[in-house]
């Protein structure tokens, strides 16, 4: 690999912001359009992907799950840097591929590409993406904004990414499989919808009761969660079906709380926002013991 | 590891801007002080560092590399996100070590750490750190506003990474071995001598020879270096000595071009730009023929 060669070929021509000086320079200016905030995330092959995923998809879950998280906190994403560590010896029309999903995203979610860094190791593909975002409000809405009372809602289906890492790691349904590699997320969310209403936000990444419990915690509240009113991917009366969908991670949802009985154009409310704290689940009424592993540890 | 466990433990405790929230959230807020610039830096084991090295000198180099892109920016470092791909099954004693390095320098440099990534995988440890700056002007110093006759100014000696790296991997002394590990950088560095006389600015990185060459070119002439000025960690008459100090990278020093017959504290004349495209290399007044390789490629 010729690191400047493949920066020149496939990296350079995405770059528009007069910030970034056509990447000539070690530095990108930011641009300023008011409150900025920041996130970072790291893929790697065999842990995030499959080594069996295509390297094209790859690029477009790294811009998404960055962008989710930006979503999620009443932005909108803006710029972006990126880091490869490339597998040494692996072919240039790999390289091609994963940029060209990385392109094909930034392009779709409005993002500029502003800088980064490219090495090769003997370790396997590690992408790492910094992305900040332009805040509707003042400021991102956190997690931990939630109150008693407050109604949980969740934007789209949950379960896509664990329907589709288990299609994709069996060699089922492509269409399943490919929501786990591209997490659907609308270029059109209206984060000022979230800037508005939420008292806290946050993406589900890691299963939806997990990151229902964790949004309740920083909220310094519980959580009830009434499987029956989860939209799911799969829509299911069996508990353990349900439970596995909920649990799963790799949705890149959002998860907001906010006052009830609001319509919220695109969300269902799925639960409430309790004094005491833990997590608490109903089915039809009947409560349902937590499974002993909520979502991804991490 | 217990990625929870160990950024509390670990990472948690170095986070005090506010607008990194405790690292309870996916964002952080940035610090809006004025003009921001942003750089990222990915440091590989084997790549960038040897695994020899002892792992907190491996933290104080990460900081120090990006802080190195910020200063020559004629900017103040003033946020980093960190992500960090540990390899499995290493003992959580090197992790404590690698973090009190990055705390250590971080504390050195102002910088508050906002955010990042913690992952394990099977590979190298993988560092990349993303680092913001407040410009002390309106932009950053660029490499591209050298003009034709401007004199190449350089701040500290130029050799260090060279003949540390070759102690390093040879057992040799281990106060010069630890000038390749920890690059000497002032934490007082005036970003704001840059900014009042640089008319282009970099950091030597690469290898003196290699970034003075590139900064000619950005700026669209070619440059002249006098071998015999440039101060040296371990001065010489002997040419091939010269050129290894001067080609062998990892110096973090800032090179400046600026007007000629100024007396910058802390800076040393070494040539001039020039007219006519490349580079040129003259010791004690004759022209020397420049090496096939000017520094590290990539």
């Amino acid at each position: 690999m010729d690191e400047t060669a493949w920066i020149r070929r496939y990296i350079a021509p995405l770059v528009t912001a007069t910030g970034a000086d056509e990447l000539r320079d070690d530095v990108a200016l930011l641009t300023a359009l008011g409150p900025t905030i920041v996130t970072m995330d790291t893929l790697v092959e065999g842990v995030h992907f499959l080594p069996t995923d295509p390297i094209s998809t790859v690029g477009q879950k790294l811009v998404r799950v960055n962008v989710s998280d930006i979503h999620a906190k009443a932005a909108e994403p803006l710029e972006a840097l990126l880091s490869i560590a490339w597998p040494k010896g692996r072919p240039e029309e790999a390289f091609s591929a994963l940029l060209s999903g990385i392109a094909r995203d930034l392009a779709e979610f409005s993002v500029s590409l502003i800088g980064g860094d490219l090495v090769q190791h003997s370790g396997p593909l590690t992408l790492t993406l910094t992305m900040t975002g332009r805040c509707i409000g003042k400021s991102p809405i956190r997690r931990s904004g939630g109150r008693i009372g407050d109604v949980l809602y969740v934007n789209g289906e949950i379960g896509w990414g664990h329907l589709g890492l288990e299609a994709a790691r069996t060699g089922g349904n492509e269409q399943i499989a490919e929501r786990y590699r591209v997490p659907r997320i609308s270029p059109s969310f209206s984060a000022q919808t979230v800037a508005d209403l939420a008292s806290a936000s946050m993406d589900v990444s890691d299963g939806l009761l997990i990151d229902a419990l964790r949004l309740a915690e920083a909220s310094k509240c519980g959580a009830r969660i009434d499987l029956d009113r989860v939209p799911l991917a799969r829509p299911d009366e069996d508990v353990a079906n349900i439970l596995a969908q909920c649990t799963g991670g790799d949705d890149y949802r959002v998860l907001i709380s906010a006052g009830p009985n609001l319509e919220i154009p695109g969300f269902t409310a799925i639960g409430t926002l309790t004094e005491s704290p833990g997590l608490v689940l109903r089915h039809r009424g009947r409560q349902i013991n937590a499974p002993s592993t909520l979502g991804f540890e991490h």
